[in-house]
């Protein structure tokens, strides 16, 4: 008799995400003890040692919630049962930058990625599933920033592996009660203050039921395809650039507008984008609105005036070249 | 005192729409006498006359309720009293191919592309919203099937426009309330039968009490650039294609191999799909999934046979040349 299929389902797609590792290679799972990374864990336990890779387990304490450091033990106990080894609790202290969620994030990969390098591993597994994803698809989708916001989680990413993205969330949970697994719950996840939670909790529900039971497979196979689509449209403004930008010792970067008029609309706000990033403009307070209002100097060229970015920056189009510099411009 | 803040927005949607053409141009308003297309006629019957062009209504009586055929009447008289001439009644037959709903649309534009062409009409004018646009969005997003099925409609696609994609479905009931106008509502518009139905009175509302109220504006802001980016992938694809791509006189394509491997996935997967489409397949029986069989050829080679494609079609790889011909190919 063979695994239940959840449990087939599970070591499957694990054993496809770990088929260029080299023999001998460690892979560390990254485990909270929630129904995903727990089955996570124990697929790699199982698949890893038939496919001659190393496999260890690593749980992050947050130190947010009371007794979680002796969950975390619990955890890293689990995974030496089922003959992950190392098997460690990385204890992090969470700042407050950019909210409290963005704060345990960054805490929890700096930890993951340090403890990588210390234990060489080939790769990090986290348990993402295409629940996650169809989750972050909506997310991207409602902030309306494009192909890029709605191509979610990437499967492999630096040392990174989600294995899980293509298994339904229901799926790691039966796969836990097929082991006999029992996994910890966390409240966070039960959290309406939580945009995520309240996505996976009332707005899917609701698109399943209205639009069919295969929203959340079509969310993520729409991540899928737009992950290609602007890996695609990056390179080709990403080539273009380098044919054409030229920048000075002053940081300022030049571009020359019949070069950025012979191209679509899509690659043109993109270099834009790049230019802009290049002569100091900070990514993350560069919006659509800023692209879109230098574009129109090549779209609607009437003689207007320098537009302003952050950072400083000006952008000012002067004798068929767009020039990005600190401003003023002189 | 200035014109209702709801009519100055209609106004100005549709001023900035009509603004390259030509003067004396006729353009005609397709009006079923709902809110957002009665707006329109308003609208355009204040801006025509005052940007030197014509402007007149066409109203589609599908024959498919009670009294369609005097509502049709009094929509048109409603536009020649607005000072839209000419003012008709387009009588049409729907059909039954495609489902209900398919071949009411194709019998419309097919009556509407008549009379556009009848009248020498320079455009015809559609009422869609940024509400429509954004249950076009969240409709193709439930297919799944890619950057193209998320960019929504055109704002301008051959003779037709659509002034009014940015502006809210409540802007143009205001208007038309401004305006002393009162819209006939479509029951079709109320039926929870239709798909796009539930989106309207379930979906978005779900969606814009849990993810804020920017939802449908970032949905729009999606399809647009959705639109921008699938057009520019295409063009990609397209000039890659014409450059390497060969067929012979009984219809079969060829691609080369090294040519294709040079291609991100996303343009590859569209040389493929047009190859297939050029050598006979039916586009839309052609799926992702078939399209996805061709492309592991080039990624996942190892020897296989060909791959079955609709319209009695396959593909195969053969001496570093894809082949794309009636199956079996010889």
């Amino acid at each position: 008799m063979g695994p239940h299929p959840a449990v087939a389902d599970v070591r499957r797609a694990v054993r496809e995400a770990l088929a260029d590792l080299p023999q001998g290679a460690l892979v560390l799972v990254a485990c909270s003890g929630g129904a995903d990374s727990l089955a996570l864990a124990a697929a790699t336990a199982f698949v890893a040692p038939r496919a001659e890779l190393r496999a260890g387990l690593v749980t992050v304490d947050h130190q947010l919630q009371e007794g979680s450091g002796e969950r975390a033990v619990s955890v890293a106990r689990i995974g030496s049962e089922m003959g992950l080894g190392p098997s460690e609790v990385l204890t992090v202290t969470v700042g407050t930058e950019g909210g409290p969620e963005a704060a345990a994030r960054e805490a929890r990969y700096a930890a993951l990625s340090e403890a990588a390098e210390r234990l060489r591993a080939a790769a990090v597994l986290l348990g993402h599933t295409r629940d996650d994803q169809a989750e972050t698809v909506l997310l991207g989708l409602a902030r309306g920033s494009g192909t890029r916001s709605l191509s979610g989680m990437a499967s492999v990413a630096a040392i990174y592996r989600r294995p899980l993205l293509g298994i339904p969330r229901a799926t790691t949970v039966a796969a836990c009660g097929a082991l006999g697994l029992r996994p910890w719950d966390d409240p966070h996840n039960e959290d309406p203050r939580f945009t995520r939670v309240r996505v996976r909790r009332r707005v899917l529900p609701v698109l399943e039921a209205e639009l069919g039971p295969g929203v959340a497979e079509a969310l993520a196979r729409t991540a899928a395809m737009a992950r290609e689509d602007a890996d695609a449209l990056d390179e080709w403004a990403d080539s273009a650039y380098e044919n054409c930008a030229l920048s000075d010792i002053g940081g300022s970067v030049r571009l020359p507008v019949t070069e950025l008029e012979k191209l679509p609309g899509a690659v043109r706000r993109r270099m834009v984008r790049r230019a802009a990033i290049a002569a100091g403009a900070p990514s993350g307070a560069l919006s659509a609105t800023h692209v879109l209002a230098v574009d129109r100097l090549l779209t609607h060229w009437h003689g207007q005036k320098a537009v302003d970015l952050p950072g400083g920056l000006s952008a000012v189009r002067r004798y068929g070249t767009l020039i990005f510099a600190i401003s003023p411009i002189p």
